[in-house]
């Protein structure tokens, strides 16, 4: 099929590249005409503005915005949905919150288009191990895109989980699943460092339970690969970002009444990862100092923050 | 190579099936006749008693316990270190506690036995997939045993961890990291469970999951089968015994120092299932009407609890 | 001073109550009659009408909406405002959300309104004990309003924040604060009533707790009483509602990155309370099935769930 | 009443002082000749050393022993029970584990000894104040020690809370329930000082809270000096120790199937306090790198740990 897609960052241009390795042809645009090149050289159709895109697609036309979700795809997505006409298909495949996806699905439903969310796991093993697709979409436009889908997808990799609004949905649950996951591998294998009677390889471990054990995964794997190129992450910081899918889910949580004990303590886990000096603990050593007499660590001169 | 099982449940009885089909000629015993007599039939040479099965073997005798742990496998580990001897290997099999299988090596070694811990994952899925095998020893009894371990293992699945009491230990940190991967999934799906736009298919999102996504894992696999029996598990009870390795990894923690916020949820989960009033919920639910004057939810006259 | 008190339920009734009983004159509206009735009974001047309330006042007006929070609030807000005159006051008392605050001290500023967030804790025992006031407004507004703050706290029982906002902010805080205290004693207090040995008096226990020890408090000497009508709480059920500054509270956690997890947990725990089969359990059952063959504590086939 | 007191510390010198300033006779003894001077100079009668101690009284002899717990209270004990009669009282006043003190209990009744075993709280503040004592005993020894404990502690501070063990189980329990409140007040000033709107004035807030809210407290008084010294806490190392009953709490949550989510989570934030790196946060990073290409925040070269 021919599609269109804005966005060539990582995502939107291993995507593209996956499409047009199956046969797709794929019109490309991206604020970087080196971006915009790139793919061109790789055999997509190029286009210069967003009208122009859509002038190089024929209806019902299939446009997939692949960019930063907020201002960025909400900007993309007023011009593309003017842009656009009756029966056409508009795809959001970034990481948008799920009731914004609700709100567009409404917007463009105004005016005859499809909204489609896309939710896309897989990251940078995507494009030679395709994408986990999960597709919020009305049955009519899942099926317009459904040969795309096919193809960026592993076998089986890809589904329509309900109307617009619930594969974003699907998608930050997913990503929440996932920060637990990682809360638990980090939990063991730090247990395991504290070891008292011998220095365990943690690569061998973490490879060994790849192969039958009840805990395998494919992020144990990635945890053997890591702990290969360097088996105590000695020059790896403990400091972990967030993207803020994890905070939506917990946030969801709350506001569903669904306790999440587990994802909402590896949420907190990092957020503590990137405290220097947090609050909370201060005022617990400051209040042992008031009713025990505990000693204070206080912090040397020189190395007390400013205010 | 030949060797001695003591004890054929489930877990010992599959295992000496797996050993028998790859080759090697197996000494069973176990204190249901029954248990004994359809080994035999399979392939095994059934014993009578511990001191029968050690006279069938030749040194160096191996000898492998996959009894229940705690007296069960006590009381055995008495009885086989005394009929063994100088250079012969003894294997606990067990979910034993590590600092037993540290003491248990201590004691074997004063009779010139090398004992070893295997840690075994791996469930009703063993006999066909193959045990995931942690095992603590020295390198000599490592090598002893090793062709046992080849085929109780699927490729790769088997490894030599550290000195003996390190392959409970490592089982342990498996086990407690697998009770916060199924508190992860568990929140997780609660949470799709309660999308307020629609119902969605469990079984399709665990099923989808499996194929490419970053949380795949077999015990996602796992889940898809389970929801693909009963879509919202109507009638499985929210009830989660535990087996007491997830207990061991939370005292662990606590005694080394080392934070396990989300594998404590996932127990502390477990506890909260099995209660069916919380004295914890009890005294909010009072504190909130001495305070606040908020109704209090009396039981029914026929429901108050016998103390 | 003279100010109206819009809302005489048992919050706004007793605060009436206790600024009469120190001299003040008040105003006061409510839809109910009766309510009115009372309190103008007390000694209070009935208005029929926030328009009558509103004449009955003085430049510069205070009135004080002491109503449910949300839309009950929002429309006696804006009913008030347009009521109101520059240089009046407008105090919301109600357990408003902070940023609902931030925006009605702007839309009240328009006017050349002073708009006072007063976070009020002190529940029933307030009329009796004061209650303690935490104001966001200005400096103007706060000194208008403090005859009336002082005659309703008790001794220091009330300050000035900081900006509009602030004060419902503070509260919000306060009641996140309360739940993870609760939370604490229900767990110790459940662990004493699990100790293995003697039945302990938990009446008797937190009597004496109260008499100088670490953890004494308001909320213990509340536990107390509470323990002293029903020492094993038999007949309260253990369901803890919320009235969702709890939730609020970790809300702005997960938003501002300031981890939360004994004050989550304590929500956590509130919603587990009120759950009767809980799914991440359900699945954690299924899972240990799947893998373990463990056994499914199935539901009796009458009790299953309905879907 | 005489009595005798071992271990003059901080603890045990200052209950000598209070029990001498209400008219008791006290027999001090201490490896430090310098604190039993001290004492000595202070009214109490010197021992030099605990035969000598057991000489200066007569039957039914009280021994109190206020040692650091562990190994100095065990030898203590050993030494004291064998200078003791049928018929004599042996407290034990340290913060001791419970099942030790029940062990003790069993020993010291084979030779007709009581033994008593005293959980204090008080700390620093506990000379001025009063000790809150939770007394495990038999009915007759807590009637022999009651004179001194009247005096040791405030009006209704003092209690018969069960056998011998119990005592301690209590304060063991006081300690879990202070670590969470600790971490409950930690999480709302930590939220607080994050307010995005003005900086908060927390020593003010938490002054004010002291009057008559709900949230009201010993800690929270402790916390408003705290802050008044320094009301950022700026120069305070946000490093707690624990000395170690809030882990025995937790330990005895896990074996007795208590869930204890907030008063693990106020130990593990302790713990995590301590480490300047967590492995679990380095893994989730490294995991972060592998499956999304986000970057590593890479250590400088000079500050890579060494293994």
């Amino acid at each position: 099929m021919r599609l269109g897609m804005i966005g060539l960052g990582r995502m939107g241009g291993d995507m593209s590249r996956r499409l047009l390795a199956d046969g797709h042809e794929v019109v490309v645009y991206d604020l970087s005409e080196a971006a915009v090149g790139a793919l061109a050289a790789a055999g997509a159709h190029p286009a210069r503005s967003v009208e122009d895109l859509v002038a190089q697609l024929s209806a019902p036309r299939v446009l997939w915005l692949m960019l930063p979700s907020g201002t960025v795809t909400e900007s993309a997505f007023g011009e593309a949905l003017a842009a656009l006409s009756e029966g056409d298909v508009l795809v959001d495949g970034a990481n948008s919150h799920w009731k914004d996806s609700c709100e567009r699905a409404e917007r463009a439903a105004k005016r005859g288009v499809h909204f489609v969310d896309a939710g896309v796991s897989g990251g940078v093993w995507g494009l030679r191990e395709g994408y986990n697709l999960m597709i919020g979409a009305s049955p009519e436009a899942f099926g317009v895109l459904e040969p795309a889908l096919k193809s960026l997808a592993p076998a089986g990799g890809y589904a329509h989980v309900g109307p617009a609004g619930s594969g974003h949905f699907v998608k930050m649950i997913h990503n929440g699943i996932e920060y637990a996951m990682m809360q638990a591998y980090g939990e063991g294998f730090e247990a395991l460092a504290a070891y008292p009677h011998a220095e365990l390889d943690l690569h061998q471990i973490a490879r060994l339970w790849t192969r039958g054990s009840v805990v395998r995964s494919w992020l144990l794997e990635l945890a053997a690969r890591a702990l290969e190129k360097d088996v105590r992450l000695a020059d790896v910081r403990a400091y972990v970002d967030d993207s803020g899918m994890g905070r939506w889910t917990v946030l969801y949580g709350v506001e569903a009444g669904v306790p999440m004990a587990a994802i909402s303590a590896a949420l907190f886990a990092r957020f503590s990862s990137r405290q220097t000096d947090s609050f909370a603990a201060k005022l617990a050593a400051a209040l042992r100092n008031e009713f025990g007499g505990h000693a204070l660590h206080r912090l040397p001169e020189g190395e007390r923050e400013v205010e």
